[in-house]
């Protein structure tokens, strides 16, 4: 760890702690209150840092943060993105410490100690990173670029106002490259650079029976109930290989090379461990394809919330009204979200019984993306992660989504560089979240050394 | 109606409305408080009725109330059984009233008015019209049998602790018929007795995936979702048929004979006004049945509440790590609950892939029920029906579960008769439950001719 880092390691925890003590849930709109709270904060924390022009840009959501500084117009030039907000706490009862009470332990994969909270890892930990590293090399020489920082606070709940702020904002936000941390490496000891994520599309699904509960002594077996109805539909959209069952779904897939597959299969991975960390029995998904490439280089469709009837205390022999389903889908390339959204809605009323009465609506999406590997971009955060971890990265996939990238491409014809120092394990968007105190350093570290890379290769 | 009825309407009702007040909910212990309320108050009501030894029973779960006049020992004894305990009454947003609060309304059906809150129909006005026929039988020339009142506060949580009571208690309920009003009639200008009720398994199951809410883009398509493999089980639970899968599920059911099926059908029926009730486009079940016989006389499941992962606000991209729901079988002649409920357990562990792990749980349970037409009680009832309403009744199957009945037959070999006055668009169990008043002044009328046909038939 280099001396700057070692000697305000304790400052820059103090301060994220603060930070991730305020509720900053997008998805709830009785936390709007603390999304402002906490654009305020990191708003103020870019201007200490040395930044200029720092702004809270209202749009039709919660504000975006922005910041620069234009050291040499000469100069290449790099926009941060991250986001403020976090993914919804609960179950809150699963949480081993309040989800806004910031506590550090030491776990086994983090010996040095992990900071917990909701966002820790996703995305304030590692947006934090880029802050201190800015103030690191404005205290130590310079910056070797211009940069731009924009963080938004719509990242958990799909960015739906953010595409409307870059296309009004596209002078401002002219730079050369996007750098992002909200990924992972492998391990803390194995580091890598991911070359592409998964897209999403994310559905809401209401089956509607009779128009009232129901006597489950004096209807049941006779009329047709919601839940059971549901429940036969979401079975019928995968097949006995995996598959998804909707209706196109796979024709704009692009299936990867043999070398590809196995240049990804050479990366470190122990199955074992994987089942033993999530307390499974077995792994399961698409047939033909291998645990990581299950969740990285396919597309799948999984359940995130059904609800229906009595769910209370002991017993109600209901029979349903309704039911209700969250469904997300998370896409590869060349599969477009939104006609991937439509193929669903089709679908899934397509299935339903005459019984019943379906309505099927959208909550966001977003494309897949790809990084070309030869980019000077690339090549800038792979040297980068060599010198920070004294190790040759690993280029991998990933198969979470950030909807945003593909569109700042789209719009700016900026690809973006995925720099993400979180793990796996780090439990990310479930109970207990935490964040390495290792990788948050390690970011630090490293993200100057992007800056340096980045310019030299530019020349 | 008779002048006593005639004299005392208003009172009788304003009493059932205070007896609607007190939100007796059994299967909620936030609201153990009131059953105790409703318990000392019915149990007043049954002394100013007359009867001697009222008593509140104390039991491991909710009291019994207890009360009796023995005129004649040479008499013969009618035992009345009942419930003052309510289903819950969630989802309260779908009530136009609040349950507790009963308003009286006009409807298509009951254009005399029907008084709207939870109970209504199910059970207390219904054992309140026994409580007025007590009163009315004592002022106007005695009782023409013994009565026995037994009122239970667990019967919408299968009567867990009554069965304990009785056995304990066989002296005190000794008795030669058990008369109960919780169930219906077919419309009030066609009255019927049930010759029969179906049984109720009540089960509960989770299914539990890995050991944690994970983040679906990262783990999505790799690892098993628990609400995913929750729907494909239950969708397994019905083959193309409608017909239930539990293996041996069918094994002790006793088909009707041609004649029988004949009978039921014989009753007024009309499918197209069912449906529009329902506001269902088509009705469905198990193949070779008609809706009325699937509702009556062949065993069902449902589920009554499912739910997993996020249901709150917007959208969370989660693979939730369990997912739960509350299934229930209803029973026909010679299924048996508990074997049932033991088949089911091992089918749906059987089902269960090696992704998941599978817990089940039973609420409760009860065993279907016949009454012998050509009984003393039966035909008691038959005729007090017929006078009553100036109309031959039609025998009918009831589909609902009285779980206790079949237990009053094993313990105190005692046949039940089914006196009910509710109608199966009464919303039992559902928002917005009601009972006609013209219903609860006819069951008033009704009762006591019981009394004098079953004294009668016994000489």
């Amino acid at each position: 760890m280099n001396n700057y880092i070692e000697k305000n390691k304790q400052r820059f925890l103090d301060e994220l702690i603060e930070f991730l003590k305020i509720p900053s849930v997008s998805a709830d709109p009785k936390f709007d209150g603390d999304m402002q709270k906490a654009a305020e904060w990191i708003s103020q924390k870019l201007t200490d840092a040395g930044l200029d022009k720092a702004e809270i840009c209202e749009t039709a959501g919660h504000p975006v943060v922005y910041a620069e500084k234009i050291v040499d117009e000469s100069l290449p030039t790099i926009l941060i993105y991250g986001h403020y907000d976090v993914q919804p706490a609960d179950p809150y009862e699963l949480w081993n410490s309040p989800p806004f009470e910031p506590v550090i332990k030491k776990t086994k994969i983090h010996p040095d100690g992990a900071i917990f909270a909701r966002g820790a890892c996703d995305d304030k930990g590692q947006i934090y990173m880029h802050v201190k590293a800015i103030e690191m090399m404005m205290a130590e020489g310079g910056l070797p670029c211009n940069v731009k920082v924009m963080f938004e606070g719509e990242e958990e709940v799909g960015s739906e106002n953010l595409e409307t702020f870059i296309k009004e904002n596209k002078e401002r936000l002219a730079a050369d490259i996007i750098l992002i941390s909200d990924t992972s490496i492998i391990a803390n000891d194995i580091p890598s650079v991911e070359t592409g994520l998964r897209g999403l599309s994310y559905m809401e699904v209401e089956v509607v029976g009779p128009n009232r509960d129901l006597h489950s002594g004096v209807y049941g077996g006779a009329v047709a109930n919601p839940a059971n109805v549901l429940a036969k539909m979401i079975a019928s959209l995968h097949d006995e290989n995996g598959k998804v069952t909707v209706e196109g779904f796979y024709d704009k897939v692009i299936e990867l090379s043999a070398e590809e597959r196995d240049a990804l299969e050479a990366a470190p991975f122990d199955e074992e461990e994987y089942k033993n960390d999530l307390d499974v029995n077995a792994v399961t998904g698409e047939t033909g394809y291998t645990t990581r490439e299950r969740a990285a280089i396919r597309p799948t469709l999984d359940v995130n919330g059904i609800w229906s009837g009595y769910v209370g205390e002991g017993s109600k022999t209901v029979l349903p009204s309704k039911a209700n389903a969250k469904i997300s889908m998370r896409l590869v390339p060349d599969q477009d979200w939104k006609e991937i959204s439509e193929l669903f809605e089709k679908h899934f009323k397509a299935i339903a019984p005459d019984t019943v009465k379906v309505k099927v609506s959208r909550h966001h999406g977003g494309q897949p993306y790809v990084t070309p590997t030869d980019s000077i971009g690339y090549m800038a955060a792979f040297k980068a992660m060599e010198e920070a971890f004294g190790k040759t990265p690993v280029p991998t996939r990933g198969g979470g989504s950030i909807p945003i990238v593909a569109l700042f491409e789209e719009v700016l014809g900026l690809k973006s560089i995925l720099f993400g120092f979180g793990l796996d394990s780090d439990a990310l968007h479930s109970p207990n979240e935490h964040y390495g105190l290792f990788n948050f350093y390690k970011g630090i570290e490293a993200i100057p050394l992007f800056f340096k890379n980045f310019a030299e290769l530019s020349k």
